[in-house]
Formats: structure tokens, sequence, C-alpha cells
């Protein structure tokens, strides 16, 4: 029987890096998804596909388990880890189509993560909890990457907006925003682990100017929670801390010359807030752009990449 | 007899705006100066002339005094404002030279009014200690201004580099830094009074979130002081604390897309720090570049202008 599974892709709203430090952040779903289709496979081994990628492996699940901390971080291992946590070695047909683009922020390997793991678990006919799912799922990323924020993949498992409290625990909130977003982004994709590590350097130097930013961006994600919660909020409101969030990301050294243009491109097109989203160093930015879209795509267009994203309510999903 | 007096023009290196919140702030005396030449008149009205403005005045001194809050804040308010605080009203002829490039952030404002007040002194054959001939020019900017921060008067009556500490104190700080500054700036001039009362609104709109940003620049000008005490001192370390600095006044909202095209520029080119200097909105950045001076310099001017001002540790003169 086939299975078929998917997953949407997330934008951080608040909170990149400060997270890392135990402060809360927010990001939501959008509705660009990964889809796992997976049967039973007719071949000695599994097959992996992705045309969407250009990509086809074949590998047999049965064998020794593969060292993530010496592979290429490709988005196949996310989809490998997810199936060593789950199933049982016997050939797979897996095929990926991926609606999110890769290295565009928006959290693609979390999504194929969560999808995989959606479709195993039907295969099998076992069932788990939404939370259990999204830990999991989060387990299979620490795995592949080495660390990861809880984050993303819960957000891929839940959808909706989803707020991590300063003790960690997801938190999926009622929402009313208009439909807004525009994500830009350069082909230089920064590092992750790099960028983390260097904020990390700089908040070992100096701890006193530090501590009070890395605190200063968890207050920018409560502040937004409670804004969101508001039912006539001002939308300006959630603009401004957006813009102070970017900001605060600068002074962590995140920023660059290509993103901080695209940000104040985007401002001057109209956007009500504009902010790095994503560990940064390249990479992403995120536009808050009520009745201003279209301005914001064509100028973001003009030097870079950039596509609307809507919030999706819909998290993992087997169709 | 005729009398020549001068001061130094600054430039603002840590805590523009928060020093507004009471928090400490650094700067420096540069060897661009303001030059005042004064001697009584030969006409009944007094003429207040400078070739390098293209401005020539005559005002009766004895005549009712000008209402400040009503005039353009040219530079000659703060002659005039000087005079009426000294002078007698019996006709003189002054001539301004300034060196200190007008708008691009250099306080030549504070430097005229420090080199009028001197000379005036001189004239009068008053004594005048240089902590009070710093406090009269303060009050001199505040009646022009409405509001001033003390620091650039400060500067430019002391000369070389100025903490001003959370108790308003001005102390002099003795140092050994390699003359490795450049000032880029635009022709677009932010203006002051807008830029710090959007932060002001900002801050009173978020106080949660904007305290922890003003005291965390605080400390910035804090941590500098330290390391400049130090003999075998870092500069990259104090380049970071720049960098710092420059996101936390970019979370502020006084960067601009010109300002951080600069300011990624001059890093790019070699400068290990780089930050607004004033009020942002427009106007200046400073860059620290040991070794890199010709490198940032060309780079600025490809797109704005750029000019190299070293630390000078004279403060006012009458020479």
């Amino acid at each position: 029987m086939e299975i078929m599974a998917s997953a949407p892709g997330k934008v951080i709203l608040f909170g990149e890096h400060a997270v890392v430090y135990g402060q809360p952040a927010m990001a939501f779903a959008v509705n660009k998804r990964a889809f796992i289709n997976l049967k039973p496979g007719s071949g000695e081994k599994s097959i992996i596909k992705s045309s969407d990628l250009n990509l086809a492996i074949s590998i047999d699940l049965n064998e020794e388990k593969k060292d993530f901390k010496r592979e290429k971080k490709s988005i196949i291992n996310y989809i490998i880890a997810a199936l060593y946590e789950v199933h049982d070695g016997s050939p797979l047909d897996i095929q990926l189509h991926l609606e999110i683009p890769v290295g565009a922020g928006l959290g693609s390997s979390a999504a194929v993560t969560v999808a995989t793991l959606a479709a195993a678990y039907q295969h099998h006919h076992k069932k788990i909890s939404t939370p259990q799912l999204a830990k999991k799922a989060h387990e299979v990323e620490l795995t592949v990457q080495g660390r990861a924020s809880s984050l993303d993949t819960a957000v891929s498992t839940y959808g909706g907006l989803i707020y991590l409290n300063e003790h960690g625990e997801i938190i999926p909130l009622n929402f009313n925003l208009p439909n807004s977003m525009v994500i830009g982004y350069t082909s230089y994709r920064g590092n992750t682990a790099v960028m983390v590590g260097s904020v990390r350097e700089k908040r070992d130097r100096f701890p006193e100017i530090m501590d009070p930013i890395i605190s200063s961006i968890g207050r920018i994600a409560s502040q937004a929670r409670k804004l969101i919660a508001e039912d006539d909020m001002d939308l300006n409101y959630l603009g401004e801390l957006m813009n102070i969030n970017h900001g605060l990301l600068d002074s962590m050294g995140v920023n660059t010359k290509e993103i901080s243009n695209m940000i104040f491109n985007a401002r001057r097109s109209g956007a009500i807030g504009a902010k790095i989203t994503g560990a940064g160093g390249g990479g992403s930015i995120i536009a808050f752009c009520p009745g201003k879209i279209d301005e914001v795509l064509r100028v973001l267009q003009k030097t870079d990449y950039a596509l609307q994203v809507d919030l999706s309510r819909t998290g993992v999903k087997i169709h």
C-alpha cells in the first residue's frame, strides 16, 4: 500500500539565536510543504528519489547505519535517519516532492523529517501522538545535524503559529494575521553552525553586553505573543518588533550587506517590518507587508529571490 | 587687539542616543578645528563673516536678543548666543574659519561655540576654568538647540578622549590609540531632534525591550573605557564593540540603507569596527581601520564623502 504524508515548512518570526540561550521564540508553518510517498520496494535495496532535487539513491537499510557526522548534510540523510528510527529495514520505494525551496530558511529538512516519520509510522500501523512525533523529529534532526532547535520540527508537526517558551515547551497560538509575509533570500546561504558559534564567542567575550541583548530578543518574542492575542492588534507594532529584532541580530554579527539591502528595500517598498529569519550570515529575510506584497516582491526580485508565504494551519498530514 | 581662539570638532565613539537616558558615552576630539578671530569692530554694528561658509551678517548686539527657538539653526547663531553670554554689546569684527565639514557629525556647532566663548572671555580679560568653559558652552548649545548633550562641548573644550559617566561627569581618559579613524558621511543629514524623538517613542512603547538595549549600549561604553586603559589592548575588541553598538543603533531605528552600505563597505575593506556616529537617520559613520585607511577611504569615496580624522589632544586654545 502506498502512503503519502506531508509536512509544512516554517519561518522563524522572532527569537533566532537567542533561543539557543533559553529565550522564547516564535515561528509559523507556511503553505509550502514536503511530500513523502512511501511504498514497499520492488528491489533488494530501498530507493529514495526526488525529481524536484534531481536526486536518486539506493540504500540497504539493513546494513550498518550511516554515521551522519561524516556525511554531507544532504536532505536525503534526514529521510534515512527518520527510517532508522521507525522502519525495520525492508526495501522501500520513497519519493520526495518538495514545494519548499531549499536554502531559503524555510526549514525543508524539518518538514522532510516530519513527513518521513509520519509516513513510516503509518506504514507500520503504529500510532504516535503529535507531541511524540515532534519530539522524535527533533531527535532525528539532532542525529543528522549535531544540534538543532526543537522549534523547526515542532512547527512542521503542529502547523500554525508556535511559541517556544523559556522552558522549551511548545505552545500553539491562536492567530488572526493577514497573509502578508514575503521571504527574500540570497543565493549565498549562511552556515548555521558557524553563525551560532560566532554568536557564542561574542557572548563569551562580552557577557555583560550580550546577555541584555539576548534577553531583549526573548522579550520581543514574549511581547509579540501578547500582541497577537489581542483582538484589535496593531499590525504596525508587530512590524516594529521585527525591526527591533533585526537590529539585535545585526549586533550579534549575523547581518550582511546583501541582507541589509533586502531589509531596507523591503521597508522602503512598504514592509512595516523586516528582519533576518534564521541564522543569518547570508540566507533569508522575512518582510511583513500588508497591502504591499506585490511592491515588496518586485523590489526584492530585482536583486534576489523572493516569494510570498502564507501562514498555514495544517501541520503534518497523511493524505 | 585681535584675538584668535580655536576648538576641535568631535566624534562620538560610543553611546549616542543611550546618553539621553543617563548611560555613559565616549567621544574624542579630532584634528579639525573651528577658528574664531575677534577684534573690536570699526562700524556701528558687529560683523560676523566666514568665507568658508560664504556667510556675512551684521548685527547690533545691543538690540533685543534673538529668540533662537524661532531661528534657523545656523552656525552663526552659536556665535551670537556665545557673545550674549560674555560680551557687553559693543561692535565686534568676527571671522570664522572652519576646518570641520558641516553636516559630517563632527560637532562643528560645539567647536564654534567653545572657540567664540574663549575668544570673548580673552577679549574681556576674564579668566575661566576649563570645566566652567565647558559648562558655559553647553548652556549656549541648550539656548540655541533646545537640547544638547554636554559631551560635544566638553570634547571641544578639553580635547583628547572624553568619557561622560552615568552621573554626567566629564572624565578625560588617557589613551594610546593608533590614528586609524575614518569618517564617512552622506549628503543627506539626519535630523537629530526627530531621531531622538523617535527613539523615545519606541522606548515608551516597548520599555521592557528597549531598556536592556539602552543599558547594553552603556555597558559598551564602560567596557571600551576599561579596554582603552589596558597596556596591551586588543584593537579588534574595540572594533567589535563598535560593531555591536551599531547593531543596537539599528534596533533603535536610526540606521538607513545608505549608512548600512557604508558600514559594510568599510568592514569589507578592512575596517575592524564601523558604526553610526551621531544621531543617525542619515549622517555619518565612523570606521576604525588600522592599516587599512586608504582602502576604506577609497571604497567610501566611491559613493559618499569620507575623510581621515586623527585624535587630537588639543582642546580649546588661544593662539
